[in-house]
């Protein structure tokens, strides 16, 4: 313990000289700034820490926004919700994932880009405000593509955005290289610059140019058009799954000496982990909050409607959004935990690989579906068909937003020495609760789908009584591993549990990794 | 130039000691959470940070919802808009107001608790869930509370959240204090632990308190229940705003020795400056962004409308939509032009004061209203009194949000050497630009709103003209101020001016700070 303190209070110790460096180091530039090489009157240059989480808020608001309208959507009481579902799904739906992969992509360059240009002063703080107002656009384009998919203007518009969007880039680049002291510092003193510009600007201008090319054939034939679209889109993702898998398959590719040339841009590099968290606790914190939203809107009722449709009673008039309520409870609650498990998890990467940062935006994209599941989990009368179908209809999407998240954890467990700590590594200490943790989720939502098929009258029960225990379930479960794990350990040597006390054996059980570490 | 690169590396160096010293310590905790103190099982202690940036977030989220209804309530166009302000006056924009004020209490009292708990485990995570769902909650009781104010239903659902948050704020803390390596250095250092323990629930548990007495009252007597209210929530308020004014007359009072006894837990600490920004980018990001929810989800017409109404024109149909696109680019470079303001000012703050704060949460909460003016701007045809009315609107609170950011700055001046960095203090090099930027917004509200007074019949033109000019004044206007000033000293004092080049003169009055500081 006392070990621990004095730890405590080193680290507190740096953390107070580093902010002293960091308050010398910036009143320093300012006085730097008045020397002959940057007389030019912009001097006040700036950490980007701050504009890079404005825009991390920014864009993970704008990727989950797609799903208010498929929330919407009203669902006519009298037809079956399949059929429905068939229109939501064919457009609606195929827009969200979309409009989610496209700005995540966004996302992705806009961080690489400030990898490079590490501070910023206020010429280039606008232009990032600017290239954020086109990037909020895009699902707006996006979804007129997906309205009128043989008009070609929702085609020029989304061109247009990224054009632009590309150009404003390059302005910031060309600006931040006639300016050096804004770049990274491995760029500012290397003889290289011009170099890396070109490499730069190539990399970014790649996707405008092949987007120019698609409006220019949407005049043409405008199929061709959404295929070079499709291309733009998923060619990182899918090169990079292929990667991965060859990777696995035939060992650990050699570090080209290429990505040693450009250790500073590299557009493979994955994205910090810091980033990938902010940009997650974004998504989290505003689907968290979609229904609120429109509760608040839609469910206070006028003192005329109580007067009249319920004699005065305010409770009464409540009790008829009572689902609302629970609709809202449930999904925040289940949002909540999962953004809880996330947390789990990154506590124990070190890195995030590209692979990671994919299987996380997928796991991101189906919590962006909760609000709606939960929107038709309240909607229908009770013990209906359609009412069944919702409830299973949530049930997969918590399914696949936990099954993602065990996802990223596994493929973290294929470079184990390199992305986790070792705590939750295979046989650390914390391997089996990280375990257990991440698959809650997917287990209970995969046996609440089974049990409501066979006990269709009871689902909304059943349902429910799934949303009060998780949370429960999550206190008690490391209680539950250890338990879980004593009787494994009965089960399979009965003679060595006879001997000492399940406790002691956990114990040694838990110090093995650290001793196979030491030697 | 080279001095700042040998920061710069010196910089960053430190940032990977003190990674490396984190790792260390993080894997030592795990090592040391072995030892018999702390054997329960609860050893995974963690770093609150992300937790309370997820906190930040959905706290500004909520903050700033109750907007909405404002925003949405539809104003019937043969209708004077200013009786319908009225009516929306009266209760809606008061119940947004009064939101927001109520949130950021919570906010306020949440970092408060996790300054004392430093540390968090899986128990203390999922507790501060549950908090964080019945402040979201909080928005909704109130709204009811102002929709019925004679029923006590709504004094009972919010007195219930209040009491029920304290609850859990109060097992948080005895779970904290029966596990001290969760708390703050300082009190785990102390030997008052029990002390501190029972200072602290005392603190959280007076609102709460008051609060149950409100509920009790609500039976008898229920406008004094509003009183109480009203008392909790405007008092920290009115106290701070009071004891600054005192502070400012009588000069600087004394530290109290009880405040030097319970530093690690002050009910009057300041907020640290990065939570305040972090909850500042939250409530910037999702008013941003407020207007494309509505777009996305509402101005996308259906095939079949586009074929009837505009005769298969896609652009025609889009064009009726041309306000709703030009409303929300202007409220997005609004709120981004003013989170700019707000970047830079607090670039150059070193400390918030209390006081500070409050004016923080008063610019942010007219910041919230941008959306409901904007929505105004486009809802009247051209030219009519209604139009004219809403760009008013839209100036007042522009105006507002500016002015209280320019307030910031003023009452930090009035403590500069604790709040600023040298170079923004009066006589500072940057302290005129600094002026220039967070005078820009309330001046050009101001102006625009005396020119559509007297040029009503191109208010909507000349409101236009403003948002399009307001960015590039940004990116001019370094070279403004430095014109100004030139002009300044040419007036005042000719005779210098004419010996020296501006530029020259410039530097010496940019210099002239730092020689009065090492003298």
């Amino acid at each position: 313990m006392g070990e621990n303190v004095d730890n405590e209070i080193i680290e507190h110790h740096v953390d107070e000289e580093m902010e002293k460096r960091r308050t010398t180091s910036h009143a320093s530039s300012f006085i730097e700034s008045l020397t002959p090489f940057e007389r030019e009157g912009h001097s006040s240059t700036q950490s980007s820490h701050r504009l890079l989480a404005y825009s991390d808020a920014l864009i993970s608001i704008i990727a989950t926004v797609m799903i208010l309208p498929v929330a919407h959507t009203k669902v006519e009481d009298n037809e079956e919700l399949k059929e429905s579902l068939q229109a939501l799904l064919s457009t609606k739906i195929a827009v969200y994932l979309m409009t989610f992969l496209i700005v995540s992509v966004a996302w992705a360059a806009h961080i690489r880009l400030f990898q490079v240009i590490e501070r910023i002063d206020d010429c280039l703080a606008l232009l990032n405000l600017a290239c954020m107002m086109l990037i909020t656009f895009l699902p707006y384009t996006f979804s007129l593509m997906a309205t009128f998919p043989e008009y070609i203007l929702g085609i020029l518009l989304f061109c247009a955005c990224v054009i632009v969007i590309g150009l404003i880039q390059s302005v910031i680049v060309v600006y931040g290289f006639s300016r050096p002291f804004l770049l990274n510092d491995q760029i500012q003193i290397s003889e290289n610059q011009v170099f890396y510009k070109h490499h730069i600007l190539k990399v970014i201008m790649r996707v405008p140019i092949m987007c120019f090319f698609a409006s220019i054939f949407s005049f043409i034939f405008f199929q061709l058009s959404y295929v070079i679209l499709a291309v733009v889109i998923f060619l990182p993702y899918i090169t990079e799954s292929l990667k991965w898998c060859r990777s696995k398959a035939i060992g650990q590719v050699e570090e080209t000496p290429d990505s040693v040339l450009f250790y500073s841009y590299r557009p493979n590099e994955p994205l910090t982990k810091e980033r990938v968290e902010a940009f997650s606790d974004g998504v989290y914190a505003i689907v968290a909050t979609l229904l609120i939203l429109d509760i608040c809107e839609d469910n206070v009722p006028t003192p005329s409607v109580v007067q009249k449709k319920y004699g005065g009673s305010l409770i009464a008039a409540l009790q008829d959004y009572g689902p609302e309520y629970l609709a809202y409870f449930g999904s925040f609650a289940t949002v909540g935990l999962l953004w809880f498990v996330h947390h789990s998890l990154f506590l124990h990467v070190t890195k995030t690989t590209r692979f990671m940062g994919l299987l996380n935006t997928l796991s991101l994209a189906f919590v962006g579906g909760l609000p709606l599941a939960y929107t038709l989990t309240h909607e229908f009368p009770r013990n209906s068909r359609n009412e069944l179908e919702a409830i299973q209809i949530s049930c997969v999407i918590i399914f696949f937003a936990g099954v993602f998240q065990l996802a990223i954890w596994v493929a973290a467990l294929f470079n184990e020495r390199e992305t986790l700590h070792p705590y939750v590594r295979y046989g650390g200490r914390d391997h089996a609760f990280m375990f257990a943790k991440l698959a809650l989720y997917p287990c209970v939502a995969l046996g609440t789908f089974f049990v409501t098929c066979v006990l269709s009258r009871f689902s909304a029960s059943i349902f429910h009584l799934m949303q009060v225990t998780v949370p429960f379930a999550f206190l008690l479960l490391r209680l539950l591993v250890r338990g879980g794990l004593a009787l494994l350990r009965l089960v399979f040597c009965p003679d060595r549990s006879d001997q000492r006390s399940t406790l002691e054996d956990e114990e040694e059980e838990a110090r093995m990794p650290f001793n196979a570490l030491v030697t």
